[in-house]
């Protein structure tokens, strides 16, 4: 028993006196074979226990079922529920995620190798830094890719984002409009894209207003990172009195530091911004006022590209750049009047 | 170039003038193939851009270099991180995790044919209410199967389990020994063989200190169905001091409700403790008092008994159980004297 061996289109070839393509044929949808073959293969199949093989098919049809999603345990945190709606979709469209992993040991460049041997059907890359060049390296491989909240220059590949730019302004307006005027910027790891186009965004926002040279510090996206570069800002010379948070998580540490560590009230005494709209912004000890990613809307549209794009190859790259909601907490107001 | 169609063996076996089958003898190690098929085997296949096709090469070394992994959107929400570890184990072994989602539209049966049409070198489940038909199943099909925090009577697979009894049993006997008894279970969803066995261990361990008959609330793992079910149990006839979560979530849900909407101290007023160990269990505005899962150890236990039972299929079966980690908080503490 445990040494048998997977019973393989071979054995139900030889077993039913016909060839190994015939028995193909019969699996793979508008093949001619004959109805008697046909019933031979499909008889003996029964009997020795074969499934028709979705890999074996592959070859023939040039679709695996499969789509490579590329992520970093070192991306934001909300990318496990970003590839948790991805997983629903695509299970739904009949296509099984196969999941890379991109850290330190293996480069993007490695990863895409992989890809290219596994022949998915698309990728999506939630993590990863890509050029013009690793993009015509999927166009060389006729292998669609969709960049999640990333985008190369010269839109040579479909991207679907939220538009950070508009969600932060408008963050960094209501703190200018409560007469703040000494910010922090505690920014994401300096390898992340969705990071640096975040800590790029209030910098410009900020700007707008009048505000330069605003100091900036980086974390990792974690509570932890949060919560030690508030307390290292508060023992500077120049202590804030918002905090424009890369992300929740950093923004929920910010928020508990200054609570635990330093006795300050939130709003009154420090105003807190962050963004994503984590499920833990909603809970009662925070109600963090930041901007919520349309994730249902996002991976849909994700994954309606991808089809479309392994469907038509021809169909041009497109960006979907979706607003983020405004999410009013209760972490953001008038600065204190304390000269 | 849009309506270029990827290279294939046969491709590379056309211009190079020699059979497909001599393609592949190139790109699987140990097969014989001459010296000159070789060198123009190669050359053909760089010229073309032909990449060895993993796919191709699993149908004669029977091994795909994948894993599927079992999931379930309504499972415990700690599974993100324990897919993410596993993700990043298997990666380091050469292994792709492939992602099977089970919910109420794909039941077990439907996800179980499409893993043997895949044809993946083994699988872990993260969910699903396994029994020993569809354990032999996996036997039919020749692939290795580890269960993570599941089990199946008789034993007939393999299991990594965290120990909830012996976790749950400390944690009651504190609240015991505190002097509580008006309890309350928040249980997790029922479908959940988590939960069940959870609640199980509550029931049980209360009972052994003398506590019978105590009152069960159902929840579905997350915060707001902590918030809620308790503010029912405050509601009824039976207000507890102590309340028993089957997850860290719900746990947290039932502190801010608490606080917020009762005007509770904890522990002063009331007791709470949870299980898992999610960051949040550690963020100021909680330190609950938990039972940490060892998922570093467990995951790796996963993924090194399923590579033992790919390469020796005849290993019999092994449960490993692990003690999780008592997290001392800050939400237990003595009965309040209100008599």
């Amino acid at each position: 028993m445990n040494s048998k061996k997977r019973v393989t289109s071979y054995d139900v070839a030889k077993a039913a006196g016909v060839s190994q393509s015939a028995v193909s044929r019969v699996y793979v949808e508008g093949r001619s074979v004959s109805k008697k073959t046909k019933a031979m293969v499909l008889a003996t199949a029964k009997e020795l226990g074969y499934k028709p093989n979705a890999i074996a098919r592959m070859l023939i049809t040039k679709r695996s079922g499969m789509v490579a999603v590329i992520l970093s345990s070192r991306a934001n945190l909300i990318y496990p529920e970003v590839l948790s709606l991805l997983n629903k979709r695509l299970s739904e469209k009949n296509e099984r995620v196969l999941l890379f992993n991109l850290d330190d040991a293996a480069g993007l460049d490695d990863i895409l190798e992989q890809i290219w041997t596994f022949q998915v059907d698309g990728v999506i890359a939630l993590a990863a830094h890509f050029d013009n060049e690793s993009i015509e390296n999927f166009k060389v491989h006729n292998i669609p890719v969709v960049l999640y909240n990333r985008r190369v220059s010269g839109h040579s590949a479909s991207s679907v984002c939220c538009n950070h730019e508009q969600g932060i302004r408008q963050l960094v307006n209501i703190l200018d409009d409560f007469g703040h005027k000494r910010f922090l910027v505690l920014a994401g790891p300096s390898e992340s894209d969705v990071a640096q186009e975040r800590l790029e965004c209030a910098i410009k926002s900020l700007s707008l207003k009048g505000h330069n040279d605003v100091p900036i510090k980086y974390g990792d996206f974690s509570y932890d990172s949060g919560r030690l570069t508030f307390a290292e800002a508060m023992h500077s010379n120049n202590v804030p009195t918002a905090v424009i948070c890369s992300n929740d998580t950093m923004a929920i540490g910010v928020i508990d530091e200054a609570r635990k560590n330093f006795g300050l009230r939130i709003p009154e005494d420090l105003s807190v911004v962050g963004f994503d709209g984590v499920n833990a912004v909603f809970w009662h000890s925070y109600q963090l006022t930041t901007i919520k990613q349309p994730l249902e809307q996002m991976t849909k549209a994700a994954v309606d590209i991808l089809l479309e794009q392994i469907e038509s190859p021809e169909n041009p790259a497109q960006l979907r750049l979706w607003s983020g909601a405004f999410i009013e907490g209760n972490t953001v107001g008038p600065v204190r009047n304390e000269q």
